[in-house]
């Protein structure tokens, strides 16, 4: 496991949010705050990364992801170059490899890296120079970093705090970075009461997401819930094995506000994007008054921000 | 029907020339024209945009009108990102607006959005914060307001006045966004000899074009005109129906140079590219001396800066 | 031909390094050094270009070389605009033609093409205005004068000299535009010794590479050599023909550490990427202590730096 932090402590790559110390988290979240700004207000502009070269290296695509980070690092007057690599499984680690210390030799100091493949960021991130950061944008179905900075960030925002939260994660939590990340940042921020929510197929090994409580229904995985975190279900997985279509899917574990009902009057509604409106969740709950999911996004530019201040403001002295 | 403009009758959207008060365009053209450069010299750039984002969110590919757009972003000093996105036609309305939530979350100011399908960018302008603003980059077969604008403007520059104008539009009317756009120009600035001249196939309904005298020959069609306009024809229409095929197409419709001897000697030719040589247009009438095609580029730049400038710089006070 | 040099003896375009004096390519050299860094420090920024537009237009995908010249020319403060087009071959020097004008028209000042097609960066240069300059990014099997440069400057880093080296270029000669310019820019500079090594299959015709020295085998072609270049080769090259499948070729031509033992002792490796690992170059030399690849790759933006510096700077009088 390639360590994240420098020798003096500083955060250097930012792969996941697992084992990453509390300090650091909160460090990001307080920077993440000073970035935000309310809707219709001129977003804040700096210079304070420019020279700075970042390369958004995606080999899945995503234009959300992709677009958010392009403008945080534009914001902070970074340059940014954009590179779509379609590769083909066969020896792509080394082109990857390859592909990195090309940009590298190009000096790009900050890689973006969005991947299907697991430990592709952090083979990456194992074989840059010392002066190069590595942020993973997306790692299969391992690690989304920056999303779990953003969904703290954004309950933070709304309740003020972690300890005392009960928080429910909705959906297709076997396959899910955000779930994962959004784990790993809510146990470390002291959130108690911590549930994931899904139907027996889409449920993690009982190994992972230790501490947390498992539930079938949301029925009970609701129950007075002060935070709801739906996930975003592949249709693909429709159908398949144990798993009942779209109607029925959303028939048993759609949030309804009714369903919604369940959790606290002043709970909130989270999710990461793009929704399937009527499958996980209906139009009325995603648009209604609980849900803060346009703040996910508006928080999402701040926090990529503050990650890309953080890794390059303190690497004075180790560059 | 979205109101483009905000209650205190300042341009606040662009999708349709249709209803737009005349003292608007021409206040567009008029900007527009402070924004032309001759062919070699510097273009104007300013930073009248710092601090504004600019998406151009395109459904449709089409590079040109989209670098037209960047270019235009760029050079008064906004960011810029581009998105190309690909929706699957099954709640393609409630994606589109999920993506555009998202960018008004990410702070964009600016969408320019260009799609297939009609109604779309009236939509999202139905939708986004009061503080942002949409404009079409092409609706369908509806609207291209842009277009018309450099339409406008390019004619304004070699005839000096609209009254008293013979125009021709030749092609494809019935499925042309751009001549509906020119059609919209034209006639609130005063044109009042308006034709349009088609294959009846490609005659649009009688309700619309109204006011314009329908021509289904060169001959009758050109005589006289001041301005000939010539729109791209798809080659997947030709063979199909009652259209011929692209020599037949050619031998009827093309604007050759002994055709455009029936215009008026000083007439000027337009088209709004990407151009099919040696079907609607021979080639040496495309490079000729009559052709002001390259003017409508660059005219398309100054009107894109124009209609930049104008809705970021008038929403002082509504933001 | 098109002249790339202006009537004062300036170079306007870069379509080929073949009969380009040696005086230009010095000159380049000298001013692509200055924009060198080593890795980690911060590269060199200037405003040299700025109000200037650079559009790069790329018809056949190549990210690295795309993102080079877009890093070369944000660094300079040029605006950048990236065009990836899909023409179809019918009809596509008008289309490309077209897209030109249309770039002309919205002041783009340099056009960067790359075209799989022999012959289209020099029927751009032969149409466009006076003040705008085109540079070849590849094209074909012809010429890709900014590796050739870069390659001369790569040399001269390690070498200090051209005059008394032996240098041998290994690989698909046959399709190499690497090689080719590579070539000129050696003859021009004073390479002596200079050898081509192939199998028969992949050798280039006898009236090209006039003057170097023909081997069939690493054996002889590597013998005290001072530079050892390696070329890709396209994997669907291998089966057809007399040539030999991947894992026969690299046991005859591929370099390994043993092979490269023949050339001397301080030789330097070089290869264009992308590398083919295991088939023309065994990872331990691309990796190995001898390789000098990234140092190709950093030299590169400065190559690019300078030829677009050399092109504007040079027209002042003539735009």
């Amino acid at each position: 496991m390639t360590d994240q932090l420098r020798p003096d402590g500083s955060l250097r790559h930012l792969l996941t949010l697992e084992h990453l110390p509390r300090a650091h988290i909160e460090r990001l979240l307080e920077r993440a705050e000073g970035f935000v700004r309310p809707l219709g207000a001129r977003p804040p502009l700096s210079n304070a990364l420019a020279g700075i070269t970042v390369a958004n290296l995606f080999t899945e695509p995503s234009t959300r992801t992709r677009v958010s980070f392009e403008l945080a690092a534009k914001r902070l007057g970074a340059a940014v170059v954009n590179l779509e690599v379609q590769l083909s499984s066969r020896a792509k680690g080394e082109s990857m490899l390859d592909t990195v210390y090309t940009l590298q030799s190009l000096h790009v100091d900050v890689m973006v890296i969005r991947d299907a493949e697991q430990g592709v960021p952090e083979l990456v991130a194992a074989n840059v120079a010392p002066h190069v950061s590595v942020l993973s944008a997306g790692e299969a179905h391992v690690s989304h970093p920056t999303q779990g900075l953003l969904d703290a960030l954004t309950v933070r925002q709304h309740k003020g705090r972690f300890a005392g939260l009960a928080v429910a994660i909705v959906g297709d939590i076997r396959h899910s970075r955000v779930a994962r990340s959004a784990y790993h940042a809510f146990r470390v921020l002291g959130v108690a009461d911590l549930r994931i929510v899904a139907p027996p197929a889409l449920m993690p090994e009982p190994a992972e997401f230790a501490g947390c409580a498992r539930h079938t229904t949301l029925k009970s995985g609701l129950k007075d819930a002060d935070v709801v975190m739906m996930l975003r279900i592949q249709r693909e997985r429709m159908g398949q094995a144990d798993l009942p279509d779209a109607d029925r899917y959303f028939a048993k574990y759609g949030l309804t506000p009714e369903r919604l009902a369940l959790a606290r009057p002043d709970a909130i509604v989270m999710h990461p994007q793009p929704m399937n409106r009527g499958i996980e969740i209906a139009s009325d709950v995603a648009d209604g008054p609980q849900s803060v999911i346009r703040d996910q996004v508006r928080n999402g530019v701040a926090v990529r921000m503050a990650v890309l201040a953080e890794v390059i403001g303190s690497r004075t002295g180790g560059a």
